[in-house]
């Protein structure tokens, strides 16, 4: 029986393995099926986790010290994957693909969520080298140059807001004739002086070298070909929330989330469900934010102690 | 008028001006008497603030880092010293201690939480040398050796339950004959074979030589001194929460504030107040890591963004 048992190895997953161990858990294992470190292992740098400013190292440099500070301090990396969690009486079942199911006091979530992928040429080949699903994250490194952004919703018009306050220009793609997203929203974005409207328009695909992103193709309504030559792309069209672990079979959730899929939390990412926490961008209202998941999986251990600590 | 006013300078304040600066808002100050960094500064050694593993780095050497690395994105820190923080109409006034008051579109209050001192011979002289107030932080650099822990509350008596799980033993030192805490904890501290409670002792003083902390001198009720041998002692005599500065003339809040005087906030880091965000120590369910108060500064930035944004 574990203590603890952490779905998920992004930076939420690991500051829950840190936090738990070296607060004294005694068997806390973390499941992920790859190499833990999460979506920001595709940077190729970072600038805006506190503390870490070195622009010779990338996103999978960052993260290998990451996991070998949660290891040190007695975290146990199951390369397994979690179909689904289940709670019977006081404790939870982690059923696992291909092996036998595995029981924990308390169960960490930290599963995260997914951008969605437009599907064109060139969007793997360059994602982290130019493509980009973060304004936060991302939109300094194209300070004073022109970018691209993909999507129509609100999201995507108030990324494009946000990165035309750091862009000297930015184009915003969208393949229908109007925007899905606030009327004003939609307003500020049409008023600011360096945001190029292009609707109608589909992202045909993404051109580049081996020094990363060139530019992108579009195709507009009437069949033309359009090339913006752009360093950088942001593609705002969508989150799968990685939930399926909390789901049974009849599709209802293990605990309380919202109208997106979320798992709804208090301040100490208590779930509706005692001993379930959750951590990082599976849950509502998360910024998404490296620093942000991990302070998540950090409180989320801290609550896990206690609630352990009670139940002995 | 600033766009954002940041007041503290500990690591929300810190994580709060980084995300501020480098998210495009021009003009951000970060207010800070001293010199910024917080609590962490007095630590002499850091191993839980996750991808920041050196063992040869001091919680000094670590802020200094944080600062350089927002003073690069244009982060502008004030050595002032700030009274009040106010709101008329839209915007906010930050009364300053001898200087003109300063304008600001938002506010993101971080002035955290002090622990309060027993007010002993040695406790200064050796705080961050053998003498901590955070068992998270420091429990684990007593692994299998002896402490001590003073105070009589819940928080007192969690935090001896939760290091007696990584330490050999732990004293609990109280100056009553009873303790102040639920029924449950009491039972719990009190069954647990490594934790001995000494009561009706009040602590005198600290002893220690250049290496550190070497043991504490309790005066007991019939005036016998005792002396306990310990490395470390960990003081949990509660916590001031410094929100002096959202404090008007007649004594009442600018924001919403709990029972203990915390600020009441969100998820994503709003107060009662728009405009108005608070992050780290001073909220409330603070976990009170260095990493779950960046978590909030950069929750709280992201959202000032988007107010400013809005507005404009």
């Amino acid at each position: 029986m574990l203590d603890c048992a952490i779905i998920g190895g992004g930076p939420a997953g690991l500051a829950a393995g840190l936090y738990a161990t070296r607060g004294g858990l005694k068997s806390v294992a973390l499941f992920e099926r790859g190499m833990p470190g999460g979506q920001i292992t595709q940077s190729s740098e970072i600038e805006n986790y506190p503390g870490f400013f070195d622009h010779t190292k990338s996103g999978m440099d960052f993260m290998d010290g990451w996991q070998k500070q949660c290891f040190h301090f007695g975290l146990e990396h199951r390369m397994d994957e979690v179909l689904q969690i289940q709670k019977y009486g006081e404790n939870f079942t982690i059923q696992i693909a291909g092996k036998d199911p595995v029981s924990a006091k308390s169960v960490i979530v930290c599963t995260g969520s997914t951008p969605k992928k437009i599907g064109i040429p060139g969007e793997d080949e360059f994602f982290g080298r130019g493509i980009s699903t973060c304004a936060t994250c991302d939109g300094f490194f194209y300070k004073n140059k022109e970018i691209a952004v993909i999507g129509g919703g609100d999201t995507a018009l108030e990324e494009a807001y946000y990165l035309s306050n750091i862009c000297s220009k930015v184009y915003i793609i969208h393949r229908r004739n109007e925007f899905r997203a606030a009327p004003s929203t939609i307003q500020k974005v049409q008023n600011k002086e360096n945001i190029e409207i292009i609707l109608d328009a589909t992202a045909k695909e993404i051109t580049g070298d081996n020094t990363g992103v060139s530019g992108i193709l579009l195709e507009s309504k009437n069949g033309n070909i359009i090339k913006l030559e752009v360093p950088g792309i942001f593609v705002f069209v969508g989150y799968n929330v990685n939930n399926n672990v909390l789901k049974s079979s009849d599709n209802s959730f293990l605990c309380d989330v919202n109208e997106e899929g979320q798992v709804i939390v208090n301040l100490k990412m208590h779930t509706s469900i005692e001993g379930l926490f959750a951590a990082g961008d599976i849950r509502m209202d998360a910024p998404k934010q490296v620093i942000c998941a991990a302070g998540d999986g950090a409180t989320a251990a801290l609550e896990v102690i206690s609630y352990i600590q009670e139940r002995s």
